[in-house]
């Protein structure tokens, strides 16, 4: 009579990274969508852009020129956040007016000299010069910062404000909160049940079946059962690592396999180039063990129904809780049947 | 030589309520922009919209006929997120694959019958009649649901599909995460200090004068020192009150008048329709005493720095911490000098 079916029934999910819950509201996807519709960027563009500020060779803003880079290329960001000396704010004893130091720096790093690609788009082969390159600047920011955040911005719909393939390299004198959350409920779990959360979540997922969205020897990618963004992934080594710099030459390889497999998919759903922001999580950089930590990749993207049509995390959202309108499994089984060959280079 | 000065250092700042850090970058203000442009709205709108499913008299997509109503009108959203029946999810023993109830209901308040206004161009009193009808609700909802959130989502670019003045009401059978959170806060806060977070914190403000864009006898509008969002604020009483329940009849018309002093001034700053997303933080309806709690509303705007050109929390906000490119102090002064004339109400 009254039996609970996820894909019919609102209900909340626990996101143990972060401690919090979202709201899965299935029964509201048949909702019609009148609000704003997302620019699609399917234009074709040119291998060389002569007025991109990222292409080998130009000039940017600030005046510098880009090498003629072949492989992928690191810059300081010419508009940091981050500055690496700054004051320290002086102390107050006012719990309600707390400020404190934040050290760091942030980078730029263009994928490829190509301006016409993206990440599905490269060879693994070039994917894995980038993964080589994010291993390289974790280990010299590393030695100064304890957090270094690897992360992309895709598409003008999440930010991006330049086309060409490229992500971003953010390190902190601090831990960011959404780090020093999920810090602390890896730590709190390893306390409690003495193995490692993503460790035993891995191992589930891999028993259960029902979220995984692509597989290789050494990664999955599953939409976690807690997911937020309707295409939301979480992308897992199968065995424990802590950090990118851990990996042998055969997981960075099959790293690099996974991701072009993943952004293939995603690219194919809408049959667009499929804007997400996604980084890696891994063990800061603070001089623990950090044995329950867990290295792993977010994929936040905001497309919901279309190319055109995204998800608002807003009004109840920001004051209340995140709200998604189909499930999880609904969100790996669409992505798990796509091809896995990108829908711009079938013949 | 190395003096802290907040309007060119990067900082963090600490969020009492909900106990997470903000990274302030106010040197990266002047940054050029070449990513998304936003639409704006300023074509005008009819009095009424044949088309227009919140228009008096008008059907609705489920073919229900609104009344010709005069005054702010309630109904049940044809599309409810949350159902006041709805099965609880099975016991899990699994930590990581937690789910639980969630009952609740969702409505929609038209604040006024005229298609073309929105909240700063309605008068004082017909944002009392709004009031009036939030007051009523509360009530209503509270002798059911623990929590009742009354909340606008305005504008396009904040994910509302109506232009048609209007905002939302979601009562829940939970404490939402972010209010559990605040909650939470608040609590701690009165143990540690023996005094109410928010009313300490009202109390400084108003005597240090560097954050607020606006006041009246009952109330005040401050930039609070932990915003996010480039020109969020937040909207507190001056006595203590746990919840728009409770007002009397003076606070209550008096609300009416810094709620269009302040979304005229929101409107002012681009001359825009300033989109954003509001709502009401108050004691929930959980039958505890909630000593704790102040009532507030939290105003998040996503415009940076032109009608056109927004802030993007991406990449490293939502993998990281939040990040803001101007400084509290900063965006309280600019809404502070800005007219308290609607620009399109100026002769
Ligand atoms: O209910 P609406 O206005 O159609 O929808 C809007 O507000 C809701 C509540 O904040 C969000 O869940 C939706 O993503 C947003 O588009
Ligand atoms: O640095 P960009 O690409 O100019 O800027 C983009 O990414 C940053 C980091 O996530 C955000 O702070 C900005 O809001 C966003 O527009």
């Amino acid at each position: 009579l009254d039996i609970f079916i996820p894909t019919d029934h609102p209900h909340r999910r626990y996101n143990p990274l972060t401690e919090q819950w979202v709201l899965v509201s299935p029964h509201r996807a048949k909702r019609p969508w009148q609000g704003q519709q997302e620019k699609t960027s399917d234009e074709e563009k040119p291998n060389y852009d002569p007025t991109c500020y990222l292409c080998p060779s130009n000039k940017r803003i600030t005046g510098e020129q880009n090498p003629d880079y072949k492989k992928p290329y690191v810059f300081k960001n010419d508009f940091s956040a981050l500055l690496a000396d700054t004051p320290t704010p002086p102390i107050s004893d006012d719990p309600l007016f707390q400020a404190s130091e934040a050290r760091g720096e942030s980078r730029v790093i263009c994928f490829s000299p190509d301006h016409s690609k993206t990440l599905p788009l490269l060879s693994e082969n070039e994917i894995y010069e980038v993964i080589k390159v994010w291993q390289e600047q974790l280990t010299e920011l590393g030695k100064k910062y304890q957090w270094v955040q690897i992360f992309e911005n895709k598409g003008a719909a999440m930010g991006c404000s330049n086309p060409h393939p490229h992500g971003q390299i953010w390190a902190n004198s601090f831990l960011p909160s959404e780090v020093a959350r999920t810090d602390k409920a890896q730590y709190n779990y390893q306390q409690k049940y003495g193995s490692v959360l993503l460790m035993d979540y891995v191992q589930r997922e891999l028993e259960k079946k029902e979220r995984i969205v692509v597989e290789t020897k050494h990664w999955v990618v599953v939409v976690p059962y807690w997911a937020v963004w309707p295409f939301e992934t979480l992308l897992l080594p199968k065995k424990h690592i802590k950090r990118l710099t851990d990996l042998t030459k055969e997981q960075a390889k099959d790293l690099a396999v996974i991701l072009k497999k993943l952004t293939t998919k995603y690219d194919n759903l809408f049959e667009t180039s499929f804007p997400y922001s996604m980084g890696f999580h891994a063990a800061p950089f603070n001089g623990q063990e950090n044995n329950h930590w867990q290295l792993h990749a977010h994929f936040y993207p905001p497309l919901l129904r279309s190319a055109t049509v995204r998800k608002f995390m807003v009004g109840y959202e920001m004051l209340g809780e995140s709200q998604r309108d189909l499930t999880a499994e609904q969100a790996a089984e669409r992505l798990r049947n796509l091809s896995g060959v990108h829908y711009k280079e079938r013949s």
